[in-house]
């Protein structure tokens, strides 16, 4: 389908993204989660016949980091870049759990000339999606007053309990891979734990997969050893949306069980959500003896896990030998990045290039969520940067 | 009055802004303060209408920032973008005194595309705007010279003297507030120091203050427990500013009495003139058991000023219990932010918001300073900007 | 001549620089070098004349700084946002050689939107090249799979071989100083070491400097203490070059008898080849208590060579007592930035601007080496620059 046309059928879609924070996948409807995918897919073409997508003549875009990032930074950067916006960088001296009147106030000062605000905030569970909610008020407020002139949109970059520009850059590279989102019907993705040297990754991403691509009719698999549970809550969405889309929901305790037949395997470590409950409690007492105790334990449990390993042996056994490797990197891949971890290297390298073609819809889907946001009628917007034909590069 | 007659009135005040730093608002006159904030106010309503008010299609907006600084360093980045700069963050690896062919050459080398160069330093008393015109001195030898095609502006983002921005944002709120200049005249506003258990905080904004509203008629109290004297100079300034403009300056040692009857308080706290100092001269020396015990003391001093906390009972005795409360934010506040401080949880937060829009008005009066800096003829260029009338964001 | 017709003239340089990296200006044919110092003369005018070279209206420019630089980076930055791309900085924690799958994945997630990658990396001799090399073939691979919808340009902004872009500017102000590149025939032209009280200053800018000049028939001596020397192979290349170009090469050990009847004298410290080669493996291995002995070694062996001042006496040898001083900056500056270095006060001072004239073409190099790489006809896009005629500042 060329671009005009596929500008004008999303018309057809009928999304509630207007003035509306991304925050969860799960808080939006098909419609939404469909516009997003579509808009990110042709400011992807646009971007790629050199059609200028600029559509603020100034304004920034804060990104606010509670850890270090560079894949999402580049992301977020490039997105706002795209469509006129300049990065700003709040640096927070600490990760530390900031409140009340400091993330009020300071939501204020730094959005009297803002379009959006990016945040990353996944160290503590319980605790990023309650502070992104928390600056989503205090830029209510602010509107509200007349403090602010427009009110800010909020992209969640990671928090605790999901990673939405990831699992819809992920589930976008699956449309492209599979053809079209109907093709993903009744395919086996399993979302599985895997092994590494580290511990207290987050949970984001085996969650936001799950809560996502289960509400497209794929039969969901989601492995880990027992013990490395998930929230509850976000697994009941995944296993309620498997129900009502006409897909599965299963969990294994077998990597090398649930990978038979599979046509994507997504392996990727995580730490237990007990485990980052009590973290997080240690962290807010600063109980440094209690971390590495905590830690310490948490390798020795894991390293009775290194059988978790994706290797050739796990990918002979899904479906033509050949399931789509996921991951969202950096992956710890054995005997490169570590000594045995995720994967092993000839499966990585197998499908190395893929994953940097899942990685590059990010961006797209991270402009995708701001231009919804910010445009009721982003058809009629996309039309005019069409007919209006400004190059990107070049004069 | 419309956008359009506004910007026609404008060339009916003769300022002498084209061209010239802004180091300290007793350096310009009326007209020049004027100027600054009608293009401010216009300004911020171009962006409140959607109006692209981009006058540079390229450039740089250099900031020089001696410390750290949230609110100044975003008001900056706003207006530098808002007129189509990009900020390029200036670090400098510690806070020192930097003089002499280092500050020459480093103002040379940062220059050659910039338009602006933004400086906050107000750590040294004696040593900020010194700083400053040391970089003036360095551009214009090296325009003279033909090492820069142009001379960029230099903005004053706080100095030991001055915090210009803060003043002039200040001055429009309460031109906002009050509904014109003219209202002004006769209002009592209280400049008063108050208690905070930190030490050291600069004394550039009630300084600048009441450098400057004394301009405009205003009877002035500026209210400090005795030994927390400002620079001598300084207040000289405010008191022959208050003569000739019709307005009075009167210098109280007590709170409570200050605040009869006052239209507006602004409770802050800051460190004796004579300690700012002593503590420069140790700073200087790298005296750390000096600066150690310059603290403590200090501290204690403070201390015996914590009923220097504006509360309900000192607002009670303002005009209809109602007296405009300022801050430049963040406020040390009771039981929020600190165990007692300069103003009462109560009274704060039924002002809050007022200080959120007081702060609003920064990146304007910043991105004015640049226009009138770089524009012989705002008027003539913002009613371009008005014809051209190019959307802000949209296509 | 006018800019109109120097746009036309370069119809006439048959270069071959689009699409191509620009990482030594010894894989560059004299044709690609003219291009280059045209297009940057070209820019520089345009800029000068208020007319808007923006060419990208969105786009990144990645730089990765592995240590620390301001003019470099302002540089880098000015002539980004001269064109139209946001400087996004790509920190790395520390300065690491990373290799491998590491610089393979990160050059490519910091691509998809990115027009150019710009690099310092000059700690490690035989490092700092080869990792550009590598980051370039991770970008080939990436482009060749459609990871990437074009194939960033890389700028080597510094490595252990070459300072093309220090280099170029410094031919720029040449040109300019004597007129033309013909009027540089049969100069002399001293690269001369220099006393410094610290160590393990890079080799590139010395290296950089006699490879490129050599090619346009000047008459080139290259002197320092015996044991000081630069890698052989690029000695060699500049002697081949002279050779070839009609001038000539010579080595000499004596700064005083080097700079007789020399036109231009680029006094400058470096540490000796040999020193760098032990530096990079003491490096790799973290050998803390090497590196310190080395360091205290090769101080004491410098201190032999304080007599390597470029001073009044030595300047008077030269032609007319009035050789043309050339400096990369900062220049240790005996009694100023330190007690005694590469160059006398007096004699620096009486330079001191036109060194910042040199300073002044880096950010037009750079601009010119991106704009020669994005457009394959760099004349037509001149020229449209030109009849566009659109304002940099105003409207």
């Amino acid at each position: 389908m060329n671009l005009k046309n596929k500008i004008e059928k999303l018309q057809q879609i009928k999304s509630n993204l207007y003035k509306k924070d991304f925050l969860l996948t799960w808080e939006k409807s098909e419609s939404d989660l469909l516009m997003i995918l579509e808009v990110a897919d042709i400011l992807k073409q646009l971007r790629e016949q050199n059609i200028s997508s600029k559509v603020f003549d100034s304004g920034l875009a804060v990104s606010i980091f509670r850890d270090k990032s560079t894949r999402t930074r580049f992301s977020f950067a490039s997105a706002s870049n795209l469509l006129g916006l300049e990065v700003q960088d709040m640096d927070e001296e600490k990760s530390q759990i900031a409140h009340g009147e400091t993330v009020r106030e300071t939501a204020n000062m730094i959005s009297f000339l803002t379009d959006f605000i990016g945040i990353r905030d996944d160290m503590f569970l319980g605790e990023g999606n309650k502070y992104m909610r928390e600056v989503a008020d205090a830029l209510d407020e602010g509107y509200k007053n007349n403090v602010l002139s427009s009110r800010p949109g909020i992209v969640n970059l990671q928090c605790d309990m999901d990673h939405p520009t990831q699992s819809m850059a992920d589930l976008l590279h699956l449309i492209k891979y599979f053809g079209s989102l109907e093709n993903l019907k009744s395919k086996k993705i399993v979302m599985s734990w895997a092994y590494s040297p580290s511990y207290g990754k987050p949970l984001s991403v085996p969650q936001g997969i799950i809560a996502l691509i289960s509400r497209f009719g794929m039969n969901i698999e989601l492995a880990y050893p027992k013990g490395y549970d998930l929230i509850p809550k976000i697994v009941d969405i995944a296993r309620n949306n498997a129900k009502n889309s006409g897909g599965s929901f299963n969990i294994s305790h077998s990597m090398k069980e649930s990978v038979k037949d599979a046509d994507i395997v997504y392996p990727k470590s995580w730490a237990p959500f007990h485990i980052m409950l009590t973290r997080t409690d240690l962290l807010k007492t600063g109980d440094e003896t209690g971390l590495n105790n905590l830690e310490k334990s948490c390798l020795a449990e894991n390293a009775k896990f290194k059988d978790w390993e994706y290797n050739e042996e796990k990918m002979n056994l899904t479906k033509n030998k050949n399931a789509l490797y996921m991951h969202c990197l950096p992956a710890d891949i054995s005997g490169v990045s570590c000594k045995s971890g995720e994967v092993n290297a000839d499966v990585f390298e197998k499908y190395r290039i893929k994953t940097y073609h899942e990685a590059g819809f990010k961006p797209y889907i991270i402009a995708a969520m701001m231009f919804t946001n910010k445009f009721k009628y982003p058809s009629k917007i996309l039309r005019n940067i069409l007919d209006r034909n400004l190059k990107r590069a070049g004069v």
